[in-house]
């Protein structure tokens, strides 16, 4: 019943603003789960592309884990509309300056999804008391317009002390400020802690109409009509006079820098009070981006296809200032050089996996601004980002994944990045002692023992992968000891192979076998060899050598075995990690580890199993409903795996310059390149559902391997697929 | 014997810098309580007017409270050289980066009185091991000069961890990072929280010689050779080759907003490596900084007068880079006008009174500097400074005392300062509701009820007195109607005396006095009218109106029986307070409250009372120990009092232009004014040890009233006064 709610609020949404493509996209998709399914943590707020601001409704208090967008469908209530949070993560971060419009003292109003609206840059919802309250956004601006009921108040409501939870991450508001600075202007910013160390937020909000009143408060002061109030829990009231008008346009602009730039970025992305023009302006940049592929087929998997597109590119989020400052890992103030922009939001043990490679096909611009944005912070921190979070590395999850992101970029020749720098930035990160990577017990053991560095079969095994990806830049770029050097280490995880189980297992430093040893038992983050999964999910990382590993394994037929056991048995011994959901046996759609596992038939000869799977995985597992992801999105890792299959490939080695092929789920893709050249994959049927590939030509010639080049896709050309 | 051990220690330091009046000067005075008495929370490393850097060695891990400065002379040990620091407060913070040199793994030495030296802008103590530390500094850079014994190692051990106790006031490092950047070059920076709300911290490192080695660590991880670590609790060790010099010189630049300027201001201020011409240099500036007056006496008393008159210079200090780059309330990095600097550290309860009006005297173009900083502070944090810490305000103690300096410098036509802004600031600061300031609440009762804002007493008094400091300034610059205002608001004091008791009593918001009331018992910082006082100590202030005061107290008679009282009664009730300390009666000298107090026999024709007990005080709560002062120094505040009350006379109400005339210590005080001139206190006196004045003559006509314009000082001319 939910769904159907879900498709028909989306159709009302989208009669007043849609684009070709973004008339595809259904934003409430991942944004709660229904009835012992599982959701992505995605919001249906309005953003733009790479955007700063990411305005949305909260249902929560203060959002936490299940609820890390801020919005869980299933909640019945909202609080109001804050301006950033995170898409599809499993920790709640962000979520700053709420506002909600109000006819009494109320805050909160009942979240009615026949009441709701959503397309791409555009969120409705009608609130308690007949307020419709309407939300687009430009990059660093959020804009707000509420019409109130004839008749009624017209308030305002400003919470600066609204959050994820306080005391989690040892997250508290540090500082902040509201002032009323004119009749309809009110700045301010917040200085706050948490998940991200430290972030800085300011804020210029311009009203369309003056305030009657504006009251100050906090938790334990009433400001009264001061002009300003610092504290650190702080709200206000506005009022409006009824008389004047029934709406209120409130136009919100970020910085990370200074209220100056806060200014700045307003005055030149959301001049005027056109609201209808910001909302055509945001839902044209992305249909302008999301046009970017063109997928042809059933209409339910072209809205899935679109709003996968969409949810990658709502991540990396630009930080910094129209003028190019931004807010560096030291906190200081820098600069971008002239025309780049500094981004952040990388969740990179999630992304450097697909989503990456996806934005090198149809957006290198973006993919170079993203290098160059982590090259800056390799300049000031030192190393690559693990995670980024507005700019502060939090170290989720393990290994250092911005190194394949950055050596691809490289590899591929992505324009505005300079490889030199790009090399000495993944030196530094493959070499450098921090948190999760103690590289002298690296190089001393050949392997991480689990006494000196837990999760340490995963991190083995992920870092032998990052070693990989420097030896290969090493190399390109003629640095021949380096790449020797890298190349060894990336042999690593053979050391934690045991024959004997047939598994990567953990050691410790004296060379012995971590017991008891269970395939089957979870890790999570720590306190375990394996990171978010057991030793099944674990079995299959080795993408930059999988003759290797199926020499390692036994052999082609016995890797085959191994992986159909992977894909059937359905066993468990203990409890499973949060994160292991969409299960196929062993296979864990839900979380990353499994994501290329599907595709590794085609390396042993068996591409049809693939194909299977990859149908199996696109119309099983991915739907268009709030709970339409078979775990967390990750900031759009677990949409570019559908984009990338549903196109018919898949980068298992993310940094080969090949895809591996599986099963194309439309009839036709085209992907338009950046070079104004189109890359096609043209699918011919025979039956109505056949997914297994029968034959395939590249241009016209007969193409025998499952294996796509980048070079293949970025000269343009058509790949026939024969079902 | 300890006093001794001082005398001797300094004038060993002497013999190797000194100018001729930081000869004088002993910056052991106010470091450590000897038997019985008490401290002035100050410290004797090295430091340059109004400067950044305060290089001194801490004895405590954690320093705070009674060794506020990071160093107690009764304390035994050392853990070496940090560069930031308060003097004279009660409560710790700042403590930023600290550096040992060691022989070994040690990093603690024992501290040897005999071994230390110490003179303006120079420290030195020889440490475990035989290593002579020895300290200088500039505006912004602490430079170090450690001399090693032969055939010792050379280690030096930076302690990035180190502050005043975490937790306490929420503190704690929130990120940090230390990065070696070259053989001869470490970086890095501390950001943290604690007394003041969130600080950056960015330091550049040169040393003399190449490092060979150097580790950085963690309490929780070993970063082995990495050539960076980021984290909250870093440190480091270096090692050097022993076998090139036996000297290691360590400059070490600061800066509140970035890397580069850090680098920036120590290649400004420190270039090479002349670590004697840099110690020559600040004893240069010192020395002056201190010939603004002359003083001839007693040579003990001279010792005093400078250190007393040192001490007022250590603070305010500058938080602008050479660039006038500064962190601003706001956390943004913001630009003060070319040619100006913005400072900080204004412990205004305390400053207010002598310190500052004594720059207006002998400093008006730091006067107009700290001024001009307050008023930028305005600008974005929208009312002014209650205590300034780092730029941060840590509303400490009550009132709003910055209005009555800012008023007092535009009124004494202190150049550079724009009176209409001043005015905007001070209207600003005394109506809008703030930690502390209720206004809403002011307006509404005339008095601040206990019930609804506690100190209530204290607050009444002190905000009547800031109310006519805007009611003067506004009334200057022709502000008919705000002046009549806040002239209304300035005579709130009246409505909380009660003439049934005789003393200011707390209302509540009924109209109701307080009860039970016990003129002794003692309040501290909340929950009782009185602010680290009682109400005999409260008493006093109605520094704008004293007429109305006697008035209220039923006359002169009357008046001067009940000043009687108060330096004569010694009964007390329960506990006091930990600043009530050099009691004569119920007057206390080591906190502000009393300071004024043995003026006021003058205002009731009884002028030798007061010469008698100025005297006393002068000569008897103040030494030139290590316990030289009667409480915490308080950011020069006490010392103020000294440098006033020892040439004669003193600012009883600190914003009328008028000081009243007390009894000079010296035989002759000439101070040197800014516009060249001169104004001499001469004193003749018949009996050796005679305090009692008879006669007086201002430019050589009789001057009857005991009373000294600003304006007669800033003319230039000589009182003679007959003893």
């Amino acid at each position: 019943m939910k769904h159907i709610t879900t498709l028909l609020s989306l159709a009302v949404a989208l009669s007043a603003y849609c684009g070709k493509y973004t008339a595809y996209v259904n934003p409430s998709i991942g944004t709660g789960a229904v009835e012992n399914s599982l959701s992505g943590n995605c919001y249906p707020g309005a953003t733009v592309p790479f955007g700063m601001v990411q305005l949305s409704p909260d249902t929560q208090a203060a959002p936490d884990w299940d609820k890390a967008s801020g919005y869980d469908y299933n909640d019945t209530h909202t609080c109001g509309f804050s301006h950033t949070r995170l898409s599809g993560t499993g920790a709640c971060d962000l979520i700053d300056l709420l506002l909600m419009p109000s006819v009494d003292s109320s805050v909160w109003s009942a979240l009615d999804h026949s009441k709701e609206k959503a397309s791409p840059g555009y969120y409705s919802l009608e609130l308690d008391g007949g307020i419709l309250a309407e939300l687009t956004a430009t990059p660093r601006t959020g804009i707000h317009r509420y019409t109130y009921p004839k008749g009624c108040r017209q308030r305002l409501y400003i919470d600066l002390d609204h959050s994820a939870p306080k005391g989690s991450w040892d997250r508290r508001i540090i500082q902040s400020q509201l002032r009323v600075t004119g009749p309809q202007t009110i700045e301010g910013y917040r200085v706050m802690t948490g998940w991200a160390k430290l972030r800085r937020v300011y804020f210029h909000i311009e009203l369309s109409r003056p305030m009657a009143s504006c009251s100050l408060l906090s938790a334990d002061r009433d400001y009264g009509r001061a002009a300003v109030a610092n504290g650190n829990n702080l709200k206000a009231w506005v009022d409006f006079d009824p008389d004047g008008s029934d709406c209120v346009v409130v136009k919100v602009g970020l910085s990370t820098t200074s209220l100056a730039n806060a200014r700045a970025n307003m005055a030149h992305e959301a001049p005027g009070w056109d609201f209808d023009g910001f909302v055509r302006r945001a839902d044209a940049v992305w249909d302008g981006m999301l046009g970017r592929i063109e997928v042809k087929g059933d209409s339910t998997e072209m809205q899935k296809f679109y709003t996968a597109l969409y949810h990658t590119m709502i991540q990396p989020n630009v930080i910094s200032d129209i003028n190019g400052e931004y807010t560096s890992t030291d906190y200081s103030t820098q600069k971008m050089p002239h025309g780049q922009q500094y981004y952040t939001t990388f969740s990179l043990w999630d992304t450097f996996r697909a989503a990456h490679p996806l934005y090198t096909i149809i957006a290198p611009e973006m993919d170079a601004a993203f290098v160059n944005s982590m090259l800056a912070h390799f300049d000031s921190y030192g190393y690559l980002p693990i995670w980024s979070l507005w700019g502060q590395d939090n170290y989720c999850m393990i290994g250092n994944h911005a190194i394949p992101v950055v050596a691809d970029a490289v590899l591929k020749g992505i324009g505005g990045i300079d490889p030199e720098r790009a090399l000495r930035a993944c030196v530094a990160s493959a070499t450098t002692v921090h948190p999760g990577s103690p590289f002298d017990v690296w190089e001393e053991y050949g392997y991480m023992p689990e006494d000196l560095q837990s999760q340490s079969v995963s991190i083995t095994l992920e870092q032998s992968f990052d070693d990989w990806c420097v030896a290969q830049l090493a190399s390109r770029l003629e640095s021949d000891s380096v790449a020797r050097h890298f190349a060894i280490r990336s042999r690593s995880f053979a050391n934690l192979y045991d024959a004997g189980s047939g598994f990567f297992r953990g050691r410790t430093s004296d060379g012995r076998w971590v017991e008891p040893f269970d395939p089957l038992r979870y890790g999570a983050n720590g306190g375990n060899p394996y990171t978010e999964g057991n030793a099944w999910q674990y079995l299959w990382y080795v993408p930059h050598d999988v003759p290797a590993l199926i020499e390692l394994l036994g052999g082609r037929r016995k890797f085959v075995d191994r992986l159909d056991a992977f894909f059937s048995l359905t066993e468990s011994s203990g409890a499973k990690n949060d994160n292991a959901s969409g299960f196929i046996g062993q296979y864990v759609h839900g979380n990353e580890p499994s994501h290329h596992v599907a595709y590794l038939y085609n390396y042993a000869g068996k591409p049809q199993k693939t194909q299977d799977l990859v149908h199996k995985i696109c119309t099983e597992l991915y739907n268009n409903s709030s709970s339409g992801y078979a775990g967390n999105d990750d900031c759009g890792e677990m949409s570019s795996w559908f984009v990338f299959s549903s196109m018919g490939f898949y980068p298992v080695n993310p940094v080969s310059g090949e895809y591996s092929i599986g099963s194309p789920l439309f009839d036709r893709v085209a992907i338009r390149l950046a070079s104004g050249r189109t890359f096609e994959v043209r699918v011919h049927r025979k039956g109505c559902h056949g997914h297994r590939i029968k034959a395939m030509r590249l241009n016209g010639k007969a193409h025998l391997r499952y294996v796509l080049r980048h070079s293949d896709i970025m000269a343009g050309g058509v790949l026939d697929v024969y079902m």
